[in-house]
């Protein structure tokens, strides 16, 4: 099946002489939808994973997903502020300025095997920062897996540390 | 499974006097992550669903997980400026002041049997606005699923033109 096809190039979005790549019309297809799925499991080579990180918001689409296929549990890393119990942070650059991620503290135990997975591997700085989440408590990062890749801005040279696999690239 | 014993109660969360149910226990432990999909899945009567809304952001938790399972497309509803392509809008009352979702105009086609999930119903005026514009595309509305639900708050007598139905109840 060719996931290609239900990629929507969106122009100037989300802003002027951007091209958004639009996961939207994978999600609605039921056929896509199973098929992206069954895709990411089959790249994880390592199945033996306690937990499954989805990255806000778009990576909760497909982190829990895999979470309950590999029977493990699912963890939501997220902007500040949205967490309620005591957390974790790591703060990151951005084009312009900076932007901080959140994590219970407790929701990684030391050894865990920790499957990091978000729909879009960009510039990597987002993942870059979860790993630090990740590894600050204790976690052992199996794979970094995304459902698409901007090969072009070289978001896996900052995973370099990592596996990373990616479904589809551009 | 005992899904209560993996909701935590965080006192003063978002504000001062506010009890928050914390549904990250339960989607931490892999055995609850699975039984509660179960659950919500037997929850459906009527499993000729075409379309899963998942209303941002803790109703993308399952509401891809029900799609899959039910082989439906899944749509997410989310806040204003985060969808890219042309979108319906709805805006509703909050406490203080009023808040907008979007749904991506294309996502309904006219006679779609549709689900809509979040993980908490609390006074409903969300879940009332999702269906207003899933109605405003000509989407039918099978039924509204929730993990959870504030009873106290009466929240599904706003929904009462619909089917309604909340695996915890508090």
């Amino acid at each position: 099946m060719d996931l290609y096809k239900y990629i929507k190039d969106v122009p100037d979005f989300p802003k002027q002489g951007v091209v958004f790549k639009d996961i939207t019309p994978l999600l609605s297809n039921p056929e896509a939808l199973n098929f992206a799925t069954t895709s990411l499991l089959n790249s994880i080579e390592n199945k033996k994973i306690d937990k499954v990180i989805g990255i806000e918001s778009r990576g909760f689409f497909f982190a829990p997903l895999l979470a309950r296929e590999l029977n493990a549990g699912f963890i939501p890393v997220r902007k500040s502020g949205k967490l309620p119990s005591k957390v974790a942070q790591e703060t990151y650059d951005l084009e312009y300025g900076t932007d901080t991620l959140e994590i219970h503290e407790d929701a990684i135990s030391k050894g865990d095997k920790v499957l990091i997975h978000d729909d879009v591997l960009a510039t990597g700085g987002t993942a870059e920062a979860v790993c630090k989440l990740i590894e600050k408590l204790g976690g052992e990062i199996v794979q970094c897996n995304f459902l698409l890749e901007l090969d072009f801005l070289q978001g896996s040279k900052k995973l370099s540390n990592y596996k990373v696999t990616s479904l589809l690239h551009y």
